[in-house]
């Protein structure tokens, strides 16, 4: 329809990228693209803290689960859900902080992921690839440790921004059917939707391996979700000063 | 630096619609760029249902704290965390959905606010105008039987979606410096930055109103997390087999 919306759907992770630098110029427009997003009260509870140390980076890259996209990026940023801001403005006026809130940890989750979305596209619109990092939550303590993060903060993702070296396809997403309803929530579409899904996700891995790879949704669903997933995080969160109420 | 970051930059939320519809072909196209967002694992945890139903507007309206915009935009959509349909998929193939982790709570939130913000800038790269409605959450038991929104599913937002009839100002953000750190967590910069945007916020509203509002983002903070917010949050989440480990 425009030039936009060709760009939104043509998305895909990049995890390849050239030697090319993105220059500190471009990265402040793409945090000023962030923070331009919708925030809940104007709470702003987003802080990116762009990891420019290579040490920083190899340990990173690491603790997200060994992804070397992480270290090799031309820029790599961790974006965190960040309540002590508002709370230190909240103090400098004699307030007392609301500690753990649960509308708290959802209002900054969101913020981010808004504002993380807005640098996203801004990225794209420059041809830079990006690949977001939520393997960083396999170790949240070491990386909270590593970025000196205070309580009241978590880091929600990592975001890698570069220019690609690789030109894979764009992944193929459930039927709309299923994921836009009316009026009510319906789950009767289920049966015709997760199987037509299945059989559009079983095409495309296979014909991007050779046929080697044979996996539909549900099994890959199977393993995410018929286990145990960062079992961690409840302990980690309350622990920062989160999800306490 | 190009037209979809000018566009970016250039957000407001719209709160006055005209009467001019949006159509079904238009709101498709926008879902689909939703859906083209990045998603964790694959998983696809958005469901958007759209209310078409006036009286169900209605409700939602003043369920929302009395939010007129909600009944009078062209589209209206509740956009919900779904971690049902991974546990249909995952039950299909004979798996045992483990409900209640933190980090599918995490990886659904963060997938619908991705999807929501593809398609907010999906919309106004077609010159609508959008406002989230959080305020969803003020009653999130009765949006939850008003959608029939079975377990493991939850409202995280509502968004409105229309022709703008009024065009505010864009409102200023936070400077750079205060949500840009580099290599580790820096507090030591608030001293200077959230003066220098108390001074901006109280600037902003004191033109906006002729001078009779007089407040800082500070005091907002205040406002805002000095004190307990949607404090049943916790238990409806735990209630609809969130957050539960």
């Amino acid at each position: 329809m425009n030039p936009t919306i060709n760009l939104l759907k043509s998305h895909r992770s990049i995890r390849k990228f050239t030697d090319e630098p993105v220059s500190q110029e471009i990265v402040d427009e793409l945090i000023l693209c962030g923070q331009a997003a919708a925030t809940s009260s104007n709470v702003q509870a987003v802080t990116a803290v762009q990891i420019h140390d290579s040490d920083k980076r190899e340990t990173l890259a690491k603790l997200a689960g060994g992804q070397p996209y992480v270290a090799s990026a031309a820029a790599f940023f961790v974006y965190c859900a960040d309540m002590n801001r508002p709370k230190y403005a909240c103090e400098k006026q004699g307030g007392d902080f609301s500690p753990g809130m649960t509308e708290h940890f959802i209002i900054a989750t969101v913020d981010v992921a808004l504002a993380a979305q807005n640098t996203v596209v801004a990225a794209e619109s420059l041809g830079l690839g990006i690949c977001y990092i939520g393997g960083l939550r396999n170790n949240p303590v070491e990386v909270s440790e590593l970025l000196e993060l205070p309580e009241h903060v978590y880091p929600v993702f990592g975001l890698c921004i570069g220019h690609p070296a690789q030109d894979p396809e764009v992944k193929p997403r459930m039927p709309i059917e299923a994921v836009l309803m009316y009026d009510k929530y319906d789950a009767s579409i289920f049966d015709n939707s997760v199987s037509l899904y299945d059989d559009t996700v079983r095409e495309y891995y296979k014909s991007r391996t050779s046929g080697k790879k044979d996996s539909t949704w549900s099994q890959e669903m199977k393993a995410l979700v018929g286990k145990e997933s960062r079992p961690h995080m409840s302990s980690f969160l309350k622990g920062r000063g989160f999800l306490k109420k």
